[in-house]
C-alpha cells in the first residue's frame, strides 16, 4: 500500500524559507521591503572567488571528483584550520560538503532514533529540523540574556543522560551573535571528554567577531577523538550560494560520513570546490575589510533599532546578526515581526522560530548598504510611535 | 557514551568509486590507463552550456535560492517534459536537486526500516547502497540474458509483497543498456495501480537510445498519483560536475521531498541551475550530434569486444554502456576486471558490482574516443591471446 514514510511526519523544513516566499510575494506586488530576514550578505563575494570558478569551468573542471572533495581543497583547509586553529589536521580528517548537511549527517552517524543530541535554545533551526525528522530526541540548553545569550557549559553538563549521543555548541552564535569565551571553550572540550561524547561546534561565523577572539573547544583534541569543527564559505566570504561547507572531526567518523555523501550525492561539483580554494588562499585582506564594514552597520543597526520605542538592542560580539529584545513594545516576536512587515515593509525574524528561549527577540541581519538599515529603522521606529498614538495594534 | 549510530554499519557508498581510486593510484604510479570504468563522458559539456554558468556567475547569481529550484528552471523542466513525455506537469511537482539523493529521497519518504523496495538487478548499485544504509529490505528483480536483460513486469509482480512500499524500474537500464518496451512501460503501470505503490521511474539515460523509442511508465499517471520520473543532466548533456537533477512526481510527495533538501541542503547553487536552462532550451542539436557519435562508438566497441578470446557482445539499444557476457573466458567478473586492469591497463566494472545477476559481465562505459577503444581492445584480445597460450591465469 502506497504512503508517506514515518519520517515525513517530522519534516519541518525551515521556518526562514516561508518567510523568503511570503516577501517574495510582496515583493512581486510591487511592495518594497527591506530585507532583513535572510542570513545572507547584500555585498557580492571577492570578484577574486567568481572569476577562479569561471576559470574551473573554462579549465574543464565539471567531472565527477572525490567524494571526499578535491585532494587540493582538503590540503588547503588543513593549512587554514593550522592558521585559525593552531593544530593541522590529516588530510582524512577533513569532508568537504555544504555545511547545512553536516549537521544532518553528523546527527545520523552519531545518533539513533530515541538517542538524544543537546544544542542551544535559540539556536540555528535545522539543529530542530534535522533531530525532528530522524525522530532523536531534542535537549535544548536555554541561553540567556544576562548571560548575554552565551551558553553555560553547566547547563549542558545537567542536560546530559545516557541517551546523549552528541553536544552542538555555536560559536559565533546564529541568532543571538554571542561568542563563546576561552574559558567556556576549555569547559565545554572537558564535558564532553569526561563524558565520552561527540561535540559538533558550529564555527560557521568564525570569522566574524569584532574586538574578542573566536575560541574553539576543538582545539584540545584537535578533531581527533571526539570534536567536529563545522565551517563554510558562506557567512564570511558571501558564498552562500556555492553551497560549500567542510568538516574536521575523527578520521573513523568522516570517513562514515563521506561514504553517506558517496550514497547521496556522490561528490560536490569540481568548480564549486576551485572556488573555495581562492577563497582560502586570497581571503585575507577580504576578510579584514568586510569585517570592518560589517562592524559598522552593525554599530548603525543598533543605534537604528535602540531608537524604536520598546526596543532594546545590545551590540553583539560576533556572526552577523542583531537579536534585539522586543518586550517593551508588549508584542510576541510573531506579532512585531508581522507588524513591522506590514507597517514598515521591514522583513525581520521571529525570535521563536530559533526555539522557545528566543520569544522576546528579533533576528536581523545587517549586512546591508547603511542607507537602507537607517530608512529602515526610521521605518520601523514610525510605525511604532504612530501605534503609540492610535493604539490600533 | 560515544558510538556510531546503527546506520553507519549499513553504509556501503558506491563501488565505482572504489575503482576510481586503484586506477587514480596506478595513473599516479605513472601506468597509462585505458578508464572505462566511470559512467561519464570523455567529450565536454556543451560550450554554450559552460558559457551560461560563467555568465550566472557573473550577472550574481550566487545567492540563496528556493529549495525547490528556480522557478525558471522548474518552467523549463515541464516544457521540457511536455516534449519528452507528452504531458505537463504542473510547476508544484518539479523538484530540482542532485539525481543520486533523488534516490535516497524517494526511499526515505516512502518507505520505512523494514518495508520493501524492489529494484532490477543487475542495476544502478545506489539502489542498494541506499536500501542497506537506511535498514529498507531490497528486493531484486533478475534479469535475464535471454530477455535481453529486459526487467518482466511480471516478475515483478510476483515479488510485491504487502511490505513493498516502491519499485524502480530503469529504462535505458545501468549498467546492461537495456531499453524497456511501450508495452511494459503499460504493464508497469498497470502492476503498482493495481497494487497501490510508487514507483521510481529511472530514465537517466532517456536521451540515449538507438533506433527504438524510449518508453516511459509516468505517461499514464502522468506523476500526479504514484510514478516519480528520475532524470538529469548528467549523461544527456556531459555535465556530470554540475550535479544537477530533477525528479517529477506526485505534489504532495514532491513536498515532502522538498522539504527534505531544505533541512538537509538548503539548495542547490542558482549558477548550477542556469546551466540547466541553458542545456534544455539550447540542447536539441548538441543532443541529436552527440547520439550519433555515441552510436557509432558503441558499434566500435563492441566490435573490439567480440574479437577477444571468451567474449561475446550484443550492441544495447540504449544508455552509454556495454555489458558484454565473459563466461567464455573462465574468470568471475572480478577475476575479469582485475586482468584486464594489470595485464591491459584497462579499467572496467565487475558486473557483480551492479548484483548477483550480473555475474559473468563486466560493465564498460564507450563514450571514449575510437582510437582508445580499438587500443584498448587489442590490448585486451592480446592479453587473453597471451593467457591462452601461456595458462598462466
Amino acid at each position: 500500500m502506497k504512503s508517506f514514510s514515518r519520517l515525513t511526519r517530522g519534516l519541518v523544513g525551515q521556518p526562514m524559507f516561508k518567510i523568503l516566499n511570503e516577501v517574495k510575494m510582496m515583493e512581486a506586488a510591487g511592495r518594497k521591503v527591506f530585507r532583513f530576514e535572510v542570513g545572507d550578505s547584500d555585498f557580492s563575494a571577492d570578484p577574486h572567488v567568481i572569476e577562479a570558478t569561471r576559470q574551473a569551468l573554462t579549465d574543464g573542471h565539471t567531472r565527477y571528483v572525490s567524494s571526499m572533495g578535491i585532494p587540493e581543497l582538503r590540503e588547503a583547509i588543513c593549512d587554514h584550520v593550522h592558521e585559525t586553529h593552531d593544530f593541522r589536521p590529516n588530510v582524512e580528517q577533513v569532508l568537504v560538503l555544504p555545511s547545512n548537511s553536516i549537521i544532518d549527517f553528523a546527527v545520523r552517524c552519531t545518533a539513533d532514533p530515541g538517542d538524544e543530541i543537546i544544542y542551544p535554545n535559540p539556536g540555528f533551526p535545522t539543529y530542530f529540523a534535522v533531530a525532528s525528522y530522524l525522530g532523536v530526541s531534542s535537549v535544548t540548553v536555554p541561553l540567556k540574556e544576562e548571560n548575554d545569550f552565551r551558553m553555560d557549559p553547566a547547563d549542558v553538563l545537567a542536560r546530559i543522560s545516557d541517551r546523549t549521543r552528541l553536544v552542538i555548541s555555536t560559536s559565533p552564535s546564529n541568532p543571538t551573535g554571542a561568542v563563546m569565551t576561552a574559558d567556556e571553550a576549555k569547559s565545554m572540550a572537558a564535558i564532553v571528554k569526561d563524558k565520552d561524547l561527540y561535540l559538533l561546534s558550529d564555527e560557521m561565523y568564525y570569522s566574524n567577531v569584532y574586538g574578542v577572539s573566536h575560541s574553539s573547544p576543538t582545539i584540545y583534541d584537535e578533531c581527533k577523538e571526539r570534536t567536529l569543527l563545522l565551517n563554510g564559505f558562506s557567512k564570511g566570504y558571501a558564498m552562500s550560494g556555492w553551497r560549500l561547507g567542510y568538516v574536521v572531526g575523527p578520521s573513523d567518523l568522516i570517513a562514515k560520513m563521506g561514504l553517506m555523501f558517496e550514497t547521496v550525492y556522490s561528490c560536490l561539483p569540481p568548480f564549486v570546490q576551485y572556488a573555495g580554494i581562492a577563497a582560502l588562499n586570497g581571503g585575507k585582506s577580504f576578510l579584514a575589510q568586510r569585517l570592518l564594514r560589517y562592524k559598522a552597520l552593525r554599530d548603525c543597526m543598533a543605534e537604528g533599532l535602540n531608537s524604536i520605542p520598546g526596543v532594546s538592542c545590545k551590540a553583539a560580539d560576533g556572526a552577523i546578526y542583531l537579536f534585539p529584545n522586543i518586550r517593551g513594545t508588549g508584542m510576541s516576536s510573531e506579532e512585531f515581526a508581522s507588524f513591522v512587515l506590514r507597517e514598515a515593509g521591514v522583513a525581520v525574524v521571529p525570535g521563536v522560530y530559533f526555539g522557545s528561549a528566543g520569544e522576546g527577540h528579533v533576528r536581523l541581519c545587517y549586512l546591508r548598504e547603511e542607507s537602507l538599515i537607517r530608512e529602515a529603522c526610521d521605518l520601523m521606529r514610525k510605525a511604532f510611535e504612530k501605534r503609540g498614538i492610535s493604539n490600533e495594534y
